[in-house]
C-alpha cells in the first residue's frame, strides 16, 4: 500500500541515463531569467546589456573536497553559495549584478535530482539576494568531482568602479554583513558534523544545523548584502572589497593596496574578536568612508584608516593574521 | 661538472610550496592583456569595454580525464586548447573576442611550470587567434584533476549577433576551417598514444605526432579561424555556429534551429566523408549565406539549405547521425 502523504521521492535518474539536451531540458525551467539578457542559452554565445559601455567581471570555481562536502551541503546549498559568492564580489566594486554564466561538472553516476537541486539554489540565490539577476548560459562536463564554476556580471550603472586601493587616512572603515559566522560553522561541522573516523555526516550535519542555524547557514548558504555593494558606492566609498579569506586578512589586502593602515575598534567586533577577525567565507562588503560621510543603511563602523602602510590594528597594536591559502590549507583526506 | 648546453630543467617546485600571491606573480607576467580592459587581475572583480553597450559571453571547461590526458597534452597545449575552443564561440556569434578569464583548479602537488605552461598556452593562442583578446581574471583552486574553467567575451562592434536560426531554403552553407583532423587525431591517440594495458603513454604520442602533425596537432592545440566569424557576419552570413561535435550533429542543430535542412555535397567533403561529417572538436565555422553572396575568404562551399525541416542530408540522401554526449560518452578507466 502506498503512502500517500509520503514526500514523493526524488528521481533516481542519473546524468547518465539522460542526454544532454534532456539534461539541459530539466535544467533551463529552473533557473532564473537576466534583465540584461538580449540572448540567452541555446546558441554559442549568450548576449548581455552594457548600458553604459562597461561590464564587471569575476568568476570563482567549488569543488568537491577542498571547498564543499555533498554530507554537509545540499545541492540547494551549492547552488545558493556559488550565486552569493560571486555575486558578492560584483558587489564588491559597487555594481549591480546582472547575470552569471555556470559550467557544472559532475560524475555520470550523478541523479538528475542533485542537477536540479543545483538549478534551484541558483535561482533562490539569484532571486533573494539579487533580483533581476539571472543565468544566461553554462556548460555540462563529466568529472569524477562535482564541480561549479560560475562566472558573474555587473552593471557600474555609469558610476566608478570603488577599487581597494581607494582609501585616505582618516577615512571611516565599515562593514556591511556578518562577522565570523560563516567560519565557526565550518569549524563546528569539521568538530562535529564528523563520525568518529573523521568522515563526513550528513545526519550529525543536518542536527547540527539545527541547534546552530545561523552558523552553519552562513557557511553553507551565505546571504551576502549584495545590494550594499551599489549602495556604499552612492555613499562615497573610496574603497571596498568582498570579506572572504577573514577580515584581518583582506582588511591587510585593502591597506596595502591603498597604502594605508587599518586600525579597528575592537568593541565593534562583538564578543568573539579572534572569530570575527580570522573566520572566513563570512562574504560582508569592507568598505572605507570620507570621515563625516552618513554610512549607508546596513553598514557600522569598524575603525578607522591610518597613515601607516600596509598595517592592521586593532586597538592600535598590530595584528597578527593567520591565512587561508588554497593548497596549503586543503587536506584531501579531511573530507 | 655541470653541462652549459643542457636546456634548464623546469623547475621542482608546486602549487603547495607556494602561497596563492607566489603563484600570481609566476602567472601574471605571461598572460596576455586585453584591448578591452578598463581594470585588470587584483582586484575583486575585472572591468571591461563594451563599446556598442553589449557583450557576447561564453563558457566552457576542460577536465583531466574526460578532456584531456597529460600524458597526450602539454601544458601548453591545455591553455592554447582552453583559449582556441572558448574563442571559436565567440567568432561563431560574428563576434570579435575581447577577454578571457581562466579558473584553474589543480592539485597541490602539480609543478609551477605546469601552470606556468598553461599560461604560456593562453597568451600563444590568444595572440595566434585572437590578437587584441587577454585574460583579465581568474581563480586558482584546489582539486584532485587539473581542471580549466575558461569564459570568453566578445564584442559585436555594432552588428547583430548571427545565430543558429538565420538560414533560410536555398542559402549556401559553407565552412571555414578544417574537417575530421581533430577526430582522426584523437582516434590515432586512443589506438597508437597507449601502451599495452592502454594507458596513455608520452613518448608513444609525441612520436605519433612527429608522424602524423596536423590530426594530433588538430586535436591537441587546434587552430579555429577565429577571424572569420566577425568575417562572416560583415558578408551577411544568415546562420552560423562552432563545429564543435562533428559537422553532421552541428548540421542538424543549425537545421533545427532554423527550421531548415542542409544537403551536402559529397564532393567538397574531402576524400574521407565519414570522417568529415562525424569527426569531433573540429571548431571551424558553419555558416550559410544567401545564394550569390561571394563567400568570404577562408570559406569553402559545402551544400545548400533546403526546405526539409531538422533534416541532414548528404547528395541528397538523409545521414544517420553518430554523436558525442559529454556523460555517455565518458569511460573514466579510457585515461
Amino acid at each position: 500500500m502506498t503512502n500517500a502523504a509520503a514526500a514523493p521521492l526524488p528521481s533516481s535518474e542519473t546524468l547518465a541515463d539522460l542526454s544532454e539536451g534532456e539534461v539541459l531540458a530539466r535544467i533551463f525551467p529552473r533557473l532564473p531569467g537576466s534583465d540584461a539578457q538580449l540572448l540567452g542559452p541555446g546558441d554559442d554565445a549568450a548576449v548581455l546589456r552594457a548600458p553604459d559601455g562597461r561590464y564587471v567581471v569575476t568568476t570563482d570555481m567549488m569543488i568537491q573536497g577542498p571547498d564543499f562536502r555533498l554530507a554537509w551541503s545540499t545541492p540547494h546549498d551549492l547552488g545558493w553559495k556559488a550565486a552569493a559568492t560571486n555575486l558578492s564580489d560584483v558587489a564588491a566594486m559597487g555594481a549591480r549584478p546582472t547575470a552569471l554564466v555556470v559550467a557544472i561538472a559532475a560524475p555520470p553516476s550523478t541523479p538528475i535530482w542533485v542537477i536540479e537541486g543545483i538549478a534551484d539554489g541558483l535561482r533562490d540565490g539569484c532571486e533573494a539576494l539579487a533580483p533581476g539577476c539571472g543565468v544566461v548560459g553554462g556548460d555540462l562536463s563529466a568529472s569524477d568531482a562535482l564541480t561549479l564554476a560560475v562566472t558573474a556580471f555587473g552593471d557600474l550603472e555609469g558610476r566608478e568602479p570603488v577599487l581597494r586601493s581607494g582609501a585616505r587616512p582618516g577615512d571611516v572603515v565599515a562593514l556591511a554583513g556578518r562577522l565570523g559566522d560563516a567560519g565557526w560553522g565550518l569549524s563546528l561541522l569539521f568538530r562535529l558534523g564528523v563520525d568518529a573516523d573523521g568522515t563526513p555526516d550528513a545526519a550529525l550535519a543536518a542536527a547540527l544545523r539545527e541547534r546552530h542555524p545561523r552558523e552553519i547557514g552562513a557557511q553553507l548558504a551565505p546571504e551576502p548584502p549584495i545590494d550594499r555593494g551599489p549602495a556604499a558606492a552612492l555613499a562615497g566609498a573610496t574603497a571596498m572589497l568582498d570579506v572572504s579569506d577573514g577580515l584581518a586578512i583582506d582588511a591587510g589586502r585593502l591597506a596595502r593596496a591603498s597604502g594605508v593602515g587599518i586600525d579597528f575598534d575592537s568593541t565593534t567586533l562583538g564578543g568573539q574578536v579572534e572569530r570575527a577577525l580570522g573566520g572566513g567565507e563570512d562574504h560582508g562588503l569592507l568598505a572605507t568612508f570620507p570621515a563625516g560621510t552618513e554610512l549607508p543603511d546596513g553598514f557600522r563602523r569598524l575603525g578607522v584608516v591610518t597613515a601607516a602602510a600596509g598595517v592592521v590594528l586593532v586597538d592600535g597594536t598590530p595584528h597578527t593574521q593567520g591565512g587561508w591559502d588554497p593548497y596549503r590549507g586543503w587536506d584531501g583526506a579531511a573530507g
